[in-house]
């Protein structure tokens, strides 16, 4: 069954938005979702962008464009008081459960972004990580030791890596196949993308 | 009539797929559309974002994006060779028309996108702004005496002061009363917003 690909930065509030509906697209078309967590900033320095929050109009623009999703989908929406927060351990953390746990993997990054954007929660420390973890039934004493390892850090670096070869420049950003989509807001383009096999 | 606010710089392709929709969007809610080009460059220092073609990975997606938003709405799209070309000209002649022969400045908006990326004729140039102005039953030596004008650039500069007063960082860029939308992948929510009178 051919997979949807889904990139996105855990702390980016339109990927949110988008996790909250690519599994209903995916599923109608009998196909399955493939979560790619990679780290946005690392587009930065090769695309000349910012942090929306960092972007003079364009920031506040996303703040109010923001809180109308939410109503617009009846979703909790709360941004933590640090937000943005760097997003590299519950990345790292899925990549581990998707290796080690694979049924818990897609779970947790749910409960990331609910706990991150609709509880305001900050979990993306260790310790918030952690506990998201335990919450959806992970190996809380292996994956702790995993978090902050080398091998752990290397293999998010090139999933990053793999992100940015592909063009991948914002977050969230899927390919159905070989086409690529990005922004929350292509999802309505996604699902006339599936419904017609492309144009 | 409550209008609906349409900024753009006519150098956009996405303005282009925009003025494509807006108007059978606001005659469905019976509003009328105020066109606002104004001088999207004029932002760029503000935001620090670029051209879209400037911009690496994000500027192939957008040449990728605009080939098939052509497909996807039949519309005629071919870019010129000299693509970007600056448009303070098509825009101060728009304004001019507006003021002066107003049945006669929509239709050569629409015209100017039409040449430049529908047919991918650079019309841009003060040759080319009058040859479409003439098109369109334009008093072309009037306009001709008036495009490169202290007071018509004046003009226009403040208009787009006035669009980055707003809060406009790109084009298109919709109000809805004063709800602001940016992008062409925007008219979904647009046509949603109107329907349900907001949310």
């Amino acid at each position: 069954m051919h997979q949807i690909e889904f990139w996105f930065d855990f702390g980016s509030p339109y990927a949110y938005f988008g996790a909250l509906q690519i599994e209903e697209i995916a599923e109608r078309y009998g196909r399955t979702v493939s979560w790619r967590p990679f780290m946005l900033g690392a587009a930065f320095p090769v695309t000349g962008m910012r942090l929306l929050t960092e972007t003079p109009l364009r920031g506040d623009y996303a703040r109010h464009d923001w809180q109308r999703l939410a109503r617009k989908f009846c979703a909790p929406f709360s941004l933590p008081a640090g937000f943005p927060t760097g997003s590299a351990k519950p990345g790292r953390a899925y990549y581990w459960l998707r290796d080690h746990q694979p049924a818990v993997a897609i779970p947790f990054a749910k409960a990331v972004f609910h706990n991150y954007f609709g509880e305001g929660i900050d979990g993306f420390s260790r310790e918030g990580v952690l506990r998201t973890a335990a919450e959806c039934g992970a190996d809380v004493a292996s994956l702790g030791s995993a978090l902050d390892s080398d091998d752990l850090k290397q293999q998010f670096r090139a999933v990053t890596d793999e992100a940015l070869g592909r063009g991948v420049f914002g977050s969230p950003f899927f390919f159905i196949d070989s086409e690529p989509f990005w922004g929350a807001d292509r999802l309505a383009l996604v699902d006339e993308w599936l419904s017609r096999g492309g144009w």
